[in-house]
């Protein structure tokens, strides 16, 4: 049973646990400054498959498969995978992993998809449904730039505050084995402050943030200092400079420990030598970054505790085209390492 | 604590209940024998609102509200929204909750998404992370048609299988009150018959469905004819046909207790007088089935408990325009009424 602190906020008993975890990414990530913590680096942005969609959903199929085998579980001894990406209707994730035969929820909340894979599967474990869960996600930059902006011949320029969607993937699985402890959660609730510009995310995604972190430090009395790291999916540099805005506008110290995976996966190089403006996002970004090199710092006992903190943003083509503006959540995970 | 029966399949403890529930449906839907169980009834397709699919949200909204007014619950009262729809990036869903400031999970299984949401939301109860847990969804004919199939203005001709998505919301809320108990579930793994057809679903879920099924039946050690009803949700006049061959095949006497909700919405009028040709879809078809007519039934005594299983096919225009078939999943959930 999970302790609940406050609305959305709660803590779990200290027997859920990341077992293993991996991470993939693709050619441009892997050249970049985190290019030495992908399990896989993938040049081929096919994955010598017939479509991008297809080679996401190999990425992604592949990933877990490294997080099994790296513990040696076989994929019959999963009793449940969540699974979330960007592309509409999720079909990446369904596609990758229909051939396991295992029990499977779809989950959709954009860049925010692995906390709430994470927090989905620690609940599974929590309440005894599933002995061993996998949260797994992944995006990939052509599926999703296709998909959500324009086509990728076209060719369009990138504006300042654009965001760059990660060709990544992680994933990991919880049970009640490891030393890395799944010790609470917050379930974000939708926040929408008008921000209409697809190219600047962070702008909409860093209110979602520092609301589910203003909700976990008021309910735990904690404050960011009591953390090694605070780890933000892709709010990007733009959402990296409002966040510890917002949290010192509610009065919270932001301390340093905050850094941010689609900041981290391209670099604060301002030559910016992979044109990506502001970074990183999509939901394989932050869970690459987590699985590639949080987990592994928790593990080697380079941090204490982490708060994975994945903000997603909720348009959808269609809904930008009717003039609407974007909704953004975030979820968070608390990970602690276990002492011995 | 939940008790795992086999991979996927467990018992809850007694103590998750289903509060309160309400459904609504749209014009035509309202017009179909089961006219006098919906909450409302919308016979504006728009609800008022500027498009389709801010007409969906509205409609979920509504539903939402609905149930919650019916057990004098206050939003703020509500500790998660588990929600799902069929729109790109479930924008329908994020949108109609979003003013609440409700924790909120969004979920994908296409038409199998309110089995999904009411297991999340019976999961966050069980293990205490929420005391009071929504789970909804929705779908919208003209949002569905023009996503998936053709422009609505262009008429094409219904195919022999053909369903219609129904306009159509189901909401219900879970937690430790009420007099119908969640008792168990089983999620579902990703099947794929290498059905391409996207107006032949119910050959898609059927199978699926029986997946789902034959996994309870033997893990439980029950059949068909303990049950009053086995509800589906949408496999439409062509898939409820093929359900029992496929449990008859596996030596599972398939009984005379299965409603499908998709036939069940229209009717089977041989004269078929809404033009569905197999019955409705979607999944607010499922979800206000349910509410409206088999909890009702449980509540009154008129039922002692149900299987729910709804079924999703979970393909998007672009899978299929790249030649890919249909994927499926069915969600199961055992509703028990709780004798005094």
């Amino acid at each position: 049973m999970a302790e609940l602190i406050a609305k959305g906020v709660f803590r779990f008993g200290g027997d859920i646990r990341a077992e293993s975890w991996a991470s993939a990414a693709g050619g441009t990530e892997g050249q970049g400054p985190l290019r030495d913590c992908f399990d896989e680096v993938h040049s081929d942005p096919r994955l010598g498959c017939e479509s991008w969609e297809k080679a996401e959903s190999e990425l992604q199929r592949r990933t877990l498969r490294l997080a099994l085998d790296k513990a040696g579980i076989a994929p019959e001894d999963m009793g449940l995978i969540c699974a979330g990406d960007l592309s509409a209707q999720c079909t990446v994730s369904t596609e990758a992993h229909q051939e396991l035969g295992v029990p499977y929820l779809g989950l959709y909340g954009a860049c925010s998809t692995m906390a709430e894979a994470l927090l989905a599967a620690a609940l599974s474990v929590d309440s005894g449904i599933s002995v061993r869960s996998a949260a797994v996600t992944s995006s990939h930059f052509s599926t999703a730039e296709r998909q959500f902006r324009q086509p990728l011949s076209y060719g369009g320029q990138r504006t300042p505050t654009s965001q760059r969607t990660c060709t990544a993937a992680g994933a990991a699985v919880i049970s009640h084995t490891g030393r890395i402890s799944v010790a609470g959660g917050c379930i974000g609730a939708v926040t929408d402050m008008g921000i209409k510009d697809i190219t600047n995310m962070g702008a909409a995604m860093a209110p979602a943030a520092a609301d589910t972190l203003l909700r976990w430090f008021t309910a735990t009395g904690t404050r960011p200092a009591d953390y090694s790291f605070i780890v933000t999916g892709d709010l990007g540099k733009v959402g990296s400079v409002l966040l510890p805005q917002l949290l010192e506008r509610e009065g919270i110290d932001p301390g340093g420990g905050h850094r941010d995976c689609g900041v981290m996966i391209y670099g604060a190089d301002e030559d910016d030598p992979f044109d990506t403006h502001c970074g990183g996002s999509g939901c394989g970004c932050g869970a690459s970054v987590l699985c590639g090199h949080f987990l592994p710092l928790l593990r080697d006992g380079r941090a204490e505790d982490i708060l994975f903190v994945a903000t997603g943003a909720l348009m959808s083509p269609l809904s930008l085209q009717q003039g609407g503006s974007i909704p953004a959540i975030a979820h968070l995970v608390h990970f602690r390492r276990v002492r011995t």
